[in-house]
């Protein structure tokens, strides 16, 4: 007999709810950590950027509180804003723990490598080694930051968002940030709420260049209204340590341009992790950087399976949790209960951005016949209260069934309404059935009455 | 041929929303207004009320930022504030009579009455009376403050939303709020934020009387904690002016009680407004104190119709306009597309209060077999952040159809979350399909998955 049932390798987002829930269908379950449990999404990524988020956004608005009333001589302490970060991250971190403990779930501290089907072995901090069997071994080691070989990219005062977090106790003057996708617009609105100066390099032509186009544009109005530098389609060719601070040495459309930091912070990207976590003689076969998966969550390996960063396509946290929960519970015969071709993803700028599902032109591109309505939320009440720039709302649906089939919402509150377009989706809901809302007033939600009116006139 | 196809009374959010559907379906329109367009909502209710709140927790948040490194010496122009609430309805009063000269609606200024059927005479600010006929007439007059027979409501300091509405420049030590209704817990979260001493009294067991109890239990361990001295079952029984301020005479729980306070705030509640409106022979059948209607909203007068709080059962803004629309569609041959029995309802305390449809109480109450699943806020990462205090929600199913029948959320942004819950209902989900969502992490309404879960397992 084995010694666990299961056992889970990373207790991240992906690790620590399959865990949890593997317990509750019986199975005699471990999770391994060789760090925090709570993985890059609690302790290194999504929580402590909200988290500085909230404070630098309460700094920004009491700073800029004239027009409301609100005066004083406003300062921040940046040590203070890591701390708060860090008792965040620990409340949720004993959270975990402690619903892993009334599970019954054995927390192993230390590495795990996988040495043979079946067999795990987890080296402790003080290098002790122990040896553990298990029926079926679920890896969610999650993923890493990327740095490319850039010439300079490795210099001291180059961060990834891992080093950045870490903290500091003084704020910086200047950043420049290089890459424009999630991480990059969330830090740029940080540090601009903060008055440090900020320029943010994307090497593509618009900002979060994965989702529609419009969104990227209106960001960058609205960070440059903040007092950001946005430059697009800028590649970065080398940086240097200069007197005057860390120089980014870039090409943007053939010509040769220097910004300048005290520091740099590099978010280009994550990639899949899973160094060493199999025996130099088990070659899992491999999704370009990805561990390969069936649908199942099956790796190559014999009773080992993937889930989340390590082997997803899409790198979120609750996709990972999703996945965790599904592999589990088809393990055991069953199935999990939320749809995963349904993917919200949110970013939390200011005002925030919340997509799911396709937008009109990736629609068209795949053949689907689809149009989308649009709202701007220049006239609704609490967006004029609250000023947060140009926002507006799309709705895509199918022109043939009139069922939504996509969402892209950027305006204050987004990350918390965009589950109504999901729920739409996963059930399969017309332009009709959403026009049939009423909707409070005042909300910011209530724009969606519009820009649905908008596209059911399109459909009709 | 009359004057106007249709003449509208009151531009609140029910007449100006019903003016414009109008135009559009091509009837040639006017609208009267004595006094400002946007009715109480945007001049004296929520709108005012939400800018004030909004500036008031710009303040408290940073006032109170320290555990978020955020720190400084903080003042406020109360003043100011109310300049800024000024502003605000000033910007969405000029959208609507953009909206409307764009639509080709004639706006009449001055008080209109209803003189025969199709006859309304319209009085001027300098006492011209025009008189205008119209095919159909719609009474859209609203409602207003009730000030009850109390000995002493009548003192000067003792004040309703509208004189209190109407602005001040030096901040008030202390008031005291009769009514613990909607009105009345949002001042008392905008004056405690802004450091007042705040006495909310109660008549019923509860505030929010008419919402589900853990609400008003809930919201009145929130207020204790942010300083307010909350007095439920207590009665007022007298007023009076001394040289400490205004004193409230109380009973409560046959014991006498006297609180003070340099304010009076009486929210006991509105009703249906329409004085004056008929001329003295026009006698329109009543529904208790509102307008009696049928369902295509006909007045027992010929061609005159009603909407809004003038005749309907809940006073609400989007119940007017949904209303408004539906009612100028039925003239027309058609029908509005909102679901008029699903209706949200939302209090803008600290946190919000967002509900529709039945509680579990309610529901067992009329005889339909139902269940609830909650979930408490206490591990959702962004609550964990932001610190409002207790949060939780809870969904009420059917327990033979399983389709969701209501919803009770208090949290953070829960008026930008509760349209996910009555699209469920308008289009009868069940709580399995809502648990087929992929909700982002972090986000507030994450928690939504939790309660779902928790209702799921009740009904299998």
């Amino acid at each position: 007999m084995s010694d666990y049932q299961l056992l889970v390798i990373g207790a991240g987002p992906g690790g620590y709810t399959a865990a949890l829930r593997a317990a509750k269908l019986g199975l005699h379950t471990a999770i391994v950590e060789r760090r925090e449990v709570g993985g890059t999404c609690l302790n290194r990524g999504c929580i402590p950027t909200k988290t500085l988020l909230h404070a630098s956004q309460v700094y920004h608005d009491a700073a800029n509180g004239a027009s409301v009333g609100v005066h004083g001589a406003l300062s921040y302490d940046m040590g203070e804003m890591f701390a708060f970060k860090r008792s965040v991250s620990e409340k949720l971190r004993g959270g975990i723990l402690s619903l892993l403990k009334s599970a019954k779930v054995d927390v192993l501290e230390g590495t795990a490598q996988i040495t043979a089907p079946g067999q795990v072995s987890v080296t402790g901090a003080d290098g002790t080694r122990t040896a553990y069997t298990a029926e079926r071994i679920l890896a969610a080691t999650g993923s890493v930051n990327v740095r490319p070989p850039i010439p300079g990219l490795d210099l001291p005062g180059v961060m990834t968002s891992d080093e950045l977090l870490e903290g500091t106790d003084t704020p910086y003057a200047s950043i420049v940030i290089i890459g424009g996708g999630v991480i990059g617009v969330e830090f740029a609105t940080f540090y601009s709420h903060l008055g440090c100066r900020v320029t943010l390099v994307e090497g593509m032509a618009n900002l979060l260049p994965q989702l529609d186009r419009e969104l990227g544009q209106n960001l960058a109005q609205i960070l440059k209204k903040q007092g950001v530098e946005v430059l697009t389609s800028a590649m970065v060719r080398s940086l240097e340590q200069t007197g005057e601070g860390l120089c980014v040495h870039l090409e943007q459309k053939g010509k040769e341009l220097t910004v300048t930091g005290e520091k740099v912070l590099c978010a280009i990207g994550r990639r899949a992790y899973f160094e060493g976590l199999f025996a130099p003689d088990l070659n899992p076969a491999l999704n370009g950087k990805r561990l390969l998966v069936d649908e199942d969550y099956r790796t190559s390996i014999p009773g080992v399976y993937a889930i989340g960063d390590a082997s997803a396509a899409v790198q979120l946290a609750h996709v990972a949790a999703a996945q965790g929960t599904d592999c589990v519970e088809r393990m055991c015969g069953g199935k999990g209960s939320t749809d995963l071709n349904v993917i919200p993803s949110c970013i939390y700028s200011a005002p925030e951005i919340a997509v799911v599902g396709l937008t009109e032109a990736e629609a068209k591109e795949q053949g689907i016949p689809a149009v989308s309505g649009k709202c701007t939320l220049f006239s609704n009440a609490r967006t004029i209260i609250e000023d947060p720039g140009r926002c507006f709302m799309k709705l895509v649906a199918r022109s043939d069934t009139r069922e939504i089939i996509g969402a892209q919402l950027m305006c204050q509150h987004a990350s918390d309404m965009i589950s109504q377009l999901s729920t739409a989706m996963v059930n399969h809901l017309t332009a009709r059935q959403l026009l049939s809302v009423m909707r409070p007033h005042p909300s910011f939600e209530e724009a969606l009455s519009e820009a649905v009116e908008n596209l059911t006139a399109k459909l009709a």
